[in-house]
This record gives structure tokens, C-alpha cells and sequence, in this order.
């Protein structure tokens, strides 16, 4: 089976935003082992629409429609797949209901273009939204399937992930179950990780195991078929196993998870709480500690020391080890790693020091950077990291790396 | 005339990545006064690349294609196209040339590979890279232009920005030059600012006024048409001037800058410093702040005080104050930027609290902002905003916010 994409909307012919609906969907897809030869992206435009269709209909067994079902004149992505497929719209009562008591909980008047919203074509599997007003819904015809979802990812997604997704399983012809599961690895390449476990990618078919490399981490994507998914899974831990000898040092964590939520669940699993000391990250760490709910049971403040001179009033590093050292150096970061601990009474400093770029600093080059990680009633560390992008890139790594050595210790601390 | 975009890579299909430069390249083409009806993604398969080809050579005059041009046996655009015009690849020294010094900087051994990356379409007007190794070039076929650019953006955009768009202007049969001018508001919304002037966007259709909203601003893109360039830029002077004498106040700046490099660009002149004291956000500000190389001549470091403890004991907010009115108020913002600016000993403090979400916090509901701006020998100002977003969208309003108050407060210094 192989799938077609279609985006509707003159807002992405204009550039005035992104396709990332096109790119969650064939992450999806990929993982349901359908294959996706081909994106479009039509404006709101029934003739030009009505020709995508048709071209997608030569090439592929699924075509998957986002965007057009708004409650205004231009919203036509249903009315030109219902004139197409020689199908009526019909009122869905459930879908209305939804959109009715949406208004109601919002305060809102509804008008005649909302209801308009609930019409969906006959014969239809109607897929809920629950973030919005506009139904998706999945139809045969012929040969092939069309799914029709909407076009705000904060709608479109949930809907496939809850609902899209199961429609698509259940309608594929075979009776193979596809399951997948994306294992997350930090601080090792994309090549090298390859190189450790080339054998077990090459030498199977069933999981399969594809490698993917993006922000500075490399995640594993296991995809096992069986008619039975209980089997399915017990062949994936198999391999997750085989591959955790090798490469669990690295393995952090499944699926949508990050280093930072990690690093959150950790300290409130340990109830620990943490503060940082920024130079180099000038916030980054704590604006994305906090980006987070809850995180205020773990962090509680922090500093930023641009200048040397609030690194040296304010966080009371020693001017010796700024004029001998300078503040891209191992002594500094210790400082400021143990004094940040000290002065907001925490558990966990962290600190991050070092030359973000364009310009170097202090004779050193841009990506050195010290990271010190302050334990009560234990030794500090301080890790160098020598990185090699851009000014951006340079500061986010950081605070990866910043997660992950912290991470690390914890679990150290459990061991000991 | 009338565009379609073709990017060619398998990552794209696979949602590895997401297909940034068709939305670039449409935002250019706009400008251009070109309109784009489709965009194309296909894979790295020479079968479905030329159909792809085919179907865009029956429904556009420009073709521009992004992507597989790089050295290894999976990028075949040029090769697919070559097979499909009936012509010939041929070496071109130039491009020869800069690869080979590309190597000599960088100190990395060229390959056989990377030779082939300086075949060009015989014929064709090469684009030359200043960032990478492969050249863009433009070929003329029957009645349509066929544009081949490098796939990664930071390659790409520079690329059509010095070279591309020139080429397509000057393929263009018009003499007519067009010419384009962005505006950038903030502190209005879309249909406020659309109302403000709508007599001028209907009345005229050269030069066009298209307004776009995003991330909580809205741009006005001013676009001129005519023989003579000088006369085109008087055109738009003279609407321009006619939209800021009703629209002035929310106006803040030309084409690509942003709030906060207004900001730091108003602080570097008035030779102003800085500094915040952030709960909601939770260092937001000063990790943008910090994101702009430079930004340590007018900010040295700020604090994050996400608890009440850390707002008392370590910024001196009044214990009083906390009690009384609670973290999420008028006094406390005020006490917050204060007691900032002289533990920071800056010029102007800022300050951020407030409910982020998504749970309602003292009492107060989601989307409650207290702004404080402190500016030495000055009254302190508070603002409140009640913003309706999600907690990233609020926080990221509220730096926004915080940016337009300094804006303003300065410009007011100067006036008084």
C-alpha cells in the first residue's frame, strides 16, 4: 500500500506557513509500514483541486487530504471530493452536537457557516475531533482510500494519533499487525551508533531497525509485523534487548520523550531540585526547564552571569579564578556550578561557561564549553565539550549535554 | 507567470525533515509578483521525479526544483532532467574550482564524488554557492524556465536571494520591475489593522498592501509594479506614508527584523543597560535576548525567580507584597523590575509574572501578565495583560509585550 498527501490551502502557496502536517504524517505512516511516494500541496481552488486528486488517484492506494474543512467559502475539500466521487454530504447529528456544545462552553454565537462544518460525506467513517469543530472522516471508493482530516496540527494530529491512525490499520487488506517503538540515544553519532549494531540491521527484515539522526541525538525505529501483536511486541523486545547490551549506555528514553522531560521526572522521582548558573546558555537551561508544567516542584530559580562582573558580585566567583582562568575555564564553571547550589539552596548546580560564537573569546575557540554539575555532599564535575556549530546550535547542545550529564550522575548516585 | 515547486528528496518523505524552502521560495515568489499553484515532493527515484516533471511542465511556466544535487549516487536531479531536455552535463570550471577550494579551506580530501557536483546543464546560467559546493543553474526549454537550487536551506536561500531572483526577474518578458517593502506592527490585531485601512488595501492595486498576521504581530507587504525602479520605491514611499500616519504608533520596523533586535539596537544607541527578573517566563527574555550575538553591551545578567522564596529572599520582594497581593500582581511586578535593576545596577529593569497555565494560579486565571519596567530616575510602569493562548503562546506574548513596553518607554525618554 502507498499513500499520497495532499495539503490544501493558498496560506501555504503564499509561504506563510509550513507544511509540517506532511511531515507528521509520513513519520505515521512510515510507521504503519505505508509507503509515501509523493506530497501536494493545491490552494483553495475547486478545478485545481479536483486535477491534484486526479493525478494522486494514478499513483496512489491512499490519498490523505489535510486542510479545506473551515466553515467559510473557501473550506471546499469536501464539497470537490463529494462532486468527484459522485457522493452527497450529509448532516452527522454527533458531529453537530459536538460543534454545538463547543460554542456553548466557549461563550460563543454559532452561525449557519458552523453547521456546515457537520456535513460529511455519505457513507463515511467519521473520525472525531476532539481540539476543534471540523469532523474527519474516511471513505472507499474504487480501489482506494481517502481521508479527509483538518488542517490545524494542534486538530490534525491528535485526530490521526487517536483515531486516524486505528481507521488506516483496519482498513489495510492484510491481516499483519505493524508495530513500531523509536528508542532515543544521546551522546553518540548517528555513524557510530550504526557501526555498532550494523549486523543486527542488516541482517533483518522483521523488525526491521532504521536509524535516524536529527537535534544532536540519533533515535532507532523498530517496526515489527505479525498477525499477532503480542508477538509483534515480544519480537521487538527482542531486538531492543540485543541492542541495549550494546548501545544502553547511550539509551535514554521511547517514542516523543526528551532529555529534559527525563531530567524532570528523575529529580522529582529523587525529589531533588536544581538551579543554574548561565553564561553561555544566557537562560536556555531554565527557560526550558520551565517551558514545562509542573516544573516548579524541581526549580525554583536561577541565575544568568553574562559579565564577568555579575559572575563575580552576584554569584560570588573568586576574581582570581577569572583573571588567572578567565570564565571559559574548568575553575569557573566549578564556581559557578557549587555557588548557584549554595545561593538558591538546592540539591543540583549546573552551570553552563564557554564561546558560543561567531566571535572567540578569551583566545579561546567558538564550542568550548565547560559544564559544571554541583551535588550536595559530593565532588563537582566539570565536563568540556568542544562543539562545532553554529551560535544557536552551539547553545542548545549545551543544554542537552547539560541534561544528560546530570542524568547521568543521578543515576550514578543511585548505583552508589 | 506562474511557478511550481519540486522538491526531490526521500528525507522529506519519510518526514525526516520538513519542506522549509518551498514556504521560503513562495514567500520570493510572491514578492516577484510570480504566482505558485503547486507544490511537488518526490522522492530520489529518476521514474517518479520525471513524472513529477511532466505533470508540472502541463501546469506551470517556471519549474524550480530543490534538492539532489549533492555528490552521491542517490542525487540524480540533474542527471533526470539532462536525460529529460535532451541535454548534455558538462563540466563547468568555475564550480570546478570553488569545490576545489572549498576543500583546501576546510582541509578535507575531495573525492571523485564531489567532482561530479560541478556538471551543469549545457546551456544553462549557473548560480553560484557561497555557502556549499553545489552550483544552483537556470535552463531555458521550449516556453519554460527550469531553476535546479541546492537542497539545504542555509545553501539555498542565500543563493536565490543574490543570484535566483535576479535570474527569474530578468527571464521575465515584462520590463516592468517589481519591487516589494515589508511592515511590521505590533499591539494590533489583523482585522483592527485591516479596518484602520481598508479604503487604501481596495482602492489600489499598485503597489498591493497584503496583510499577514503571525506569532502575534501583523506585517503589511507593500508590493509596486512599474518600468523604472526609483519610481516603484516612490510609490511605496508615498502609501507608506500614508499608512503610518493612521497605523505609526503600532508600527516598529522593515522586512525581517523583530521587536527584540528593535530593542537591543535602541539600547546600543541610547547606551542604555538591562536586565530582567523573570517568573513566568521563566528566563524566555533573556535567553532571546542572549540568542543575539552582541547582546553583552547592554546586558550583563538577570534572575529567575520562580518561587516565592527566591523572589523574597534573594530579589527582596516584600514579604507583605506576597502575602497580600500574591507573586501574580501589580506591586510585585513592581517590586520585581525595581529591586532588578540595583541588585543588577542596570539602567532598566524588566520584570515578568503570571499565569502561564494551563492550571489557574492564586486565584488568578490562565493568562494573567503583570509587566514591570523599571528605568532609573523614572516611575516604574506596570502593565497587565489578559492574553488567551496556550502556555507556550503566553509566555512567548509576554517577551513580545515586554520588548513593545521598552520600545515605547525609550522613544517616550526621548520625547520628553
Amino acid at each position: 500500500m502507498n499513500a499520497e498527501i495532499i495539503a490544501v490551502g493558498s496560506e501555504l502557496l503564499l509561504g506563510q506557513i509550513v507544511n509540517t502536517n506532511a511531515r507528521f504524517l509520513s513519520q505515521q505512516l512510515a510507521g504503519l509500514g505505508i509507503n509515501v511516494y509523493f506530497h501536494t500541496v493545491v490552494g483553495d481552488n475547486p478545478d485545481r483541486l479536483k486535477s491534484a486528486i486526479e493525478i494522486a488517484e494514478n499513483r496512489a492506494d491512499i490519498i490523505i487530504f489535510t486542510g479545506g474543512l473551515g466553515p467559510t467559502k473557501d473550506d471546499l475539500t469536501k464539497e470537490t471530493i463529494a462532486r468527484h466521487l459522485g457522493k452527497e454530504l450529509v448532516m452527522d447529528e454527533t458531529a453537530l452536537d459536538s460543534i454545538e456544545l463547543f460554542f456553548k462552553r466557549t461563550n460563543r454565537v454559532m452561525t449557519d457557516n458552523n453547521r456546515k462544518q457537520a456535513l460529511v460525506l455519505n457513507g463515511s467513517h467519521i473520525l472525531p475531533n476532539d481540539h476543534g469543530m471540523a469532523p474527519g472522516m474516511v471513505v472507499e471508493s474504487g480501489s482506494r482510500i481517502y481521508m479527509l482530516l483538518p488542517g490545524p496540527p494542534k486538530e490534525m494530529e491528535p485526530m490521526f494519533l487517536r483515531y486516524g491512525s486505528e481507521a488506516l490499520s483496519s482498513q489495510n487488506k492484510s491481516s499483519e499487525k505493524i508495530v513500531s517503538r523509536v528508542l532515543r540515544f544521546f551522546g553518540i553519532g548517528e555513524a557510530a551508533l550504526e557501526t555498532e549494531i550494523i549486523d543486527l540491521i542488516d541482517s533483518q527484515s522483521n523488525p526491521t531497525i532504521a536509524p535516524l539522526a536529527g537535534d544532536g541525538e540519533v533515535t532507532l525505529r523498530l517496526t515489527a509485523k505479525h498477525v499477532d501483536e503480542n508477538t509483534a511486541q515480544s519480537m521487538l523486545d527482542e531486538v531492543e534487548n540485543k541492542i541495549n547490551h550494546r548501545l544502553g549506555a547511550f539509551f535514554y528514553g521511547y517514542e516523543d520523550t526528551s532529555l529534559l522531560k527525563e531530567m524532570i521526572k528523575t529529580l522529582k522521582e529523587k525529589k531533588l531540585t536544581i538551579t543554574a548558573a548561565e553564561s553561555l546558555t544566557g537562560g536556555l537551561f531554565q527557560q526550558e526547564l520551565t517551558s514545562i508544567s509542573g516544573a516548579s516542584s524541581v526549580f525554583h530559580g536561577g541565575i544568568v552571569c553574562y559579565s564577568n562582573e555579575v559572575k563575580q558580585q552576584l554569584l560570588q566567583v573568586h576574581i582570581d579564578t577569572l583573571e588567572k582562568h578567565g570564565a571559559v575555564s574548568e575553575p569557573c564553571a566549578k564556581e559557578m556550578a557549587e555557588n548557584a547550589l549554595k545561593l538558591f539552596k538546592t540539591d543540583i548546580g549546573i552551570s553552563f561557561t564557554g564561546v558560543a560564537g561567531p566571535q572567540e573569546l578569551e583566545g579561546k575557540p567558538v564550542g568550548t564549553v565547560y559544564i559544571g554539575i554541583a551535588i550536595k555532599d559530593r565532588q563537582t564535575i566539570v565536563e568540556k565539550l568542544t562543539l562545532g556549530g553554529t551560535r544557536e546550535a552551539n547553545r542548545n547542545r549545551s543544554v542537552k549535554f547539560g541534561c544528560h550529564f546530570i542524568l547521568q550522575n543521578i543515576k550514578m548516585s543511585q548505583n552508589s
